[in-house]
C-alpha cells in the first residue's frame, strides 16, 4: 500500500493543501497541548488527506459490530481508487472554508464538520452502490444518519464544493440530484410526495443556496442559483436565479432581485 | 432461557418471517464478505427475531455505563413475556417493506432502520414505565433521544404497523396516542401547548400520514386516515379522511379529494 | 484537588441540591437494582454535583481519539474555577425541574437531559474560547453536535435559567446571546441570514419562550418575555412580552393578550 501512495504524486508531500493542514495541526497542538495527541493521530500521523480522513470517518462510524479497522480500509481504499471523489474532497473543504463564516481553518473543517464527513461518507457509499454492493452501501448511510444525523440515500447524486452547513436532520432522497457549488442548511429534506417508487426526488442545480428547515418535495427541478428561503415547503419547479419562500413556497425574487435567507 | 425459547412455538425455526430474514442475511453475507461477520454477529448466531432485535439494539444503546449485556437481557426478556410486542415488532417490519419504496429487505429494515429501531426500544420503555419501573424506562428513553434522535416519552401509547421513516428529529410526548398503521416521517413533533401537566398531547387515529417536519400541537384529534402536509403547523382537530396543510394548518381535502404530501 | 474541594464550602455535604440528588439516586437504586451500578457510577460516587456532571459528561462526549479521563480533568478543573457556571448549572436544573412538566427529578434531568448536558458542555466551551483556546471549544462543539444534536457556535452567550427542552437539533449561531429564563424547544434556530461576517444572530431578551422548529434568523432582537409559536420564521424584531407566528412570522399579541404556544 505504501508503495501505491507514493506513486501517487498528487498526494502526500505534493498536495499544498495537505501541507496546509499539516501546519494548522501543528500549530495547534503547540498552541493547545490537550489535544496535541488528538492532532497527531487524526491528522499528522498520516501521510495523505485522504488516508487522515479515512482513519477519522472510520472511527466515527465503528461500532462494536462494525469494525474501525475495516471502515478505514475501505475507505482509504476507495479514495485511492476513484479520482473524482479525491477531487470532490478537496472542493467540499474549500467550500466549507470559503462559505461558512464560522469556519475557522481546513482542519477545522476536516475535524468537525459533521456535514463535510456525512458527504464524504456518502460519496463512498455511492460508489459502492453504483458495482452493485447495496448492503455495504446502505449500512454506511445508517450509520451516518446515527453518527451525523444526516440520511442521505447512497443512490443520490451529489456534486462537488458542496457545503452541507451544521448538517443535523437533513434527508435526501434516492432519487435526488444536487449539482456543484451548492449550500444546504441543517433540517433540509429533499424527499419524495408519496410511496410510489421510481424518480421521486428534486434536482437541485448549480449554485443553489437552501435555507434551514426547507421541504422540497418530488420530482421537481430548482433552478441553478436559485434561493430557497429557510422553512420554506417547495413543491413546484423554482427557475434558475429566482427565490422561493414560504408555506407552500411562492417565488418571489428574480436575477435582479437577489435576496438573503440562509 | 433456552427451554423457554424451544417452548415457544411461534418462534425460531416456526417463524417464516425470521427465516426469510436469515436467508436475506445469509445471501448478503454471500455477495458482500466485508459484512460478513456483521452478520453473523447481528442476524445468523440469533435462533430467533426477537433476540436478534435484543443484540442489536442493546449493542447500539449501551454506554461506558450501561452495559450492552445488561440491556440485551431486559429488552429480550420483555420481548419473551409480551406477545404484544412480538406480533407489533412483526407488524412494524411488515409496514416498513411495504411502505418505504427504499426499504430493500426486512433485514434492512432491522439492521439500519431508526425509526423501526426506535420504536420497539419504545415498547419496552413503555411496558416498564406501565410497570412503574420510571427511572429504566426513562434512561431508555434518554438514549434512544441520543443515538437515534428519536424522543418518545415511554408514557405514550403506540400501535402497531408503524412506520417511523427517516425518524431524525422526532419528539412524541407523554400522554400522546399513535393509532395502527401509521407513518410518520422525519421532524414531526406530536408536542403539548405550554409547561401544563395533565393530557396535553395529541391522539393520531388509524392510518394517519403526517409529512416531514409536521409539528402537531395539544390535545387534539386527528381522525382515521387523515393526512397531515409536511411542515405543517396543526393545532385543530382534523377530522377523518381530510388533508391538513399550512402554518397554520388549514384542512383541504377530504374523503372524495384526496392529496399527496409525503 | 481534593483539598481544593473540601474548601468550597458550598460543595459537598453542604449543598442541599447535591444532597437532594444523591438521596434520589439512592431511592432509584433500591427501586431499580438493574440501574444501582449506573447511579452509582454516575452519582453516588461524586462528592460534588459538579464532579459528578463532568464525570457523565466527560463519558458521553468521549471518542477513540478523545479520551474521557480528560474530558473530566477539564470539565471539572473549569467548575472548579468558575462560580459563574456553577450557579448556571444549578438554575438550568431548577429551570428544567420547574418548566418541563415530564422531568421527574433532578437526577432524571442530569442523567438523562441532552438540553442540559449540551448547555453545561457550551459554557465550558465558551470560556475557553474565551481564554484564546479556540480549537479545544470547537472540538468540545462538534462532540456536542454529534452526540447529543445541539450545535452552538462556543462564542454565542447563554444567561443562566435556560431550558433546552428536547433540544435535537437546536442551533445557535456565533454572535446569538440568550438572556436568563429562556426556554427553547427543539429543532430551534438561531442563525444568520448569509454568509458574511459579524454580528449577524439574534439576541434573545429574558424569559423569552421560543415554540418547536422556530426559526429565527439575522441580528434582530427578540424583547424580554416574548414567545415565538412553533414552526414560525422570524426575521423581524418582536417587542418586549408580544407574541409572534407564522411564515413569515407576525406579531399577534401584546402584553394584554397572552397566547399558548409550545
Amino acid at each position: 500500500d505504501l508503495t501505491v501512495v507514493e506513486d501517487l504524486t498528487t498526494f502526500g508531500s505534493e498536495d499544498s493543501l495537505w501541507l496546509k493542514m499539516r501546519r494548522e495541526a501543528r500549530w495547534d497542538s503547540i498552541k493547545e497541548p490537550a489535544l496535541a495527541s488528538y492532532l497527531y493521530s487524526t491528522i499528522l500521523s498520516h501521510r495523505t488527506l485522504e488516508r487522515a480522513l479515512a482513519f477519522h470517518l472510520g472511527n466515527k462510524l465503528s461500532s462494536s459490530t462494525l469494525l474501525s479497522t475495516q471502515l478505514f480500509s475501505l475507505l482509504n481504499d476507495t479514495f485511492m481508487e476513484d479520482a473524482d471523489i479525491r477531487r470532490a474532497i478537496r472542493d467540499d473543504i474549500e467550500a466549507v472554508k470559503e462559505r461558512d463564516p464560522a469556519c475557522v481553518s481546513y482542519t477545522h473543517c476536516l475535524l468537525n464538520f459533521k456535514g463535510f464527513l456525512s458527504c464524504q461518507a456518502h460519496r463512498v457509499a455511492h460508489r459502492l452502490w453504483n458495482q452493485g454492493r447495496h448492503s455495504l452501501a446502505l449500512a454506511i448511510q445508517s450509520r451516518v444518519s446515527e453518527v451525523f444525523q444526516v440520511d442521505i440515500h447512497p443512490a443520490a447524486r451529489i456534486g462537488s464544493g458542496v457545503l452541507f452547513d451544521h448538517a443535523t436532520g437533513v434527508v435526501v432522497g434516492e432519487t435526488a440530484v444536487i449539482g456543484n457549488n451548492v449550500s444546504i442548511l441543517h433540517h433540509v429534506t429533499l424527499g419524495g410526495t408519496g410511496a410510489v417508487g421510481g424518480d421521486r426526488h428534486p434536482k437541485i442545480g448549480d449554485g443553489v443556496l437552501i435555507g434551514a428547515g426547507a421541504t422540497i418535495l418530488g420530482n421537481i427541478t430548482i433552478g441553478a442559483g436559485a434561493k430557497i428561503g429557510a422553512g420554506s415547503i417547495v413543491l413546484i419547479d423554482v427557475p434558475p436565479h429566482t427565490t422561493a419562500v414560504g408555506n407552500p413556497a411562492r417565488l418571489i425574487g428574480g436575477k435582479q432581485k437577489p435576496t438573503k435567507l440562509k
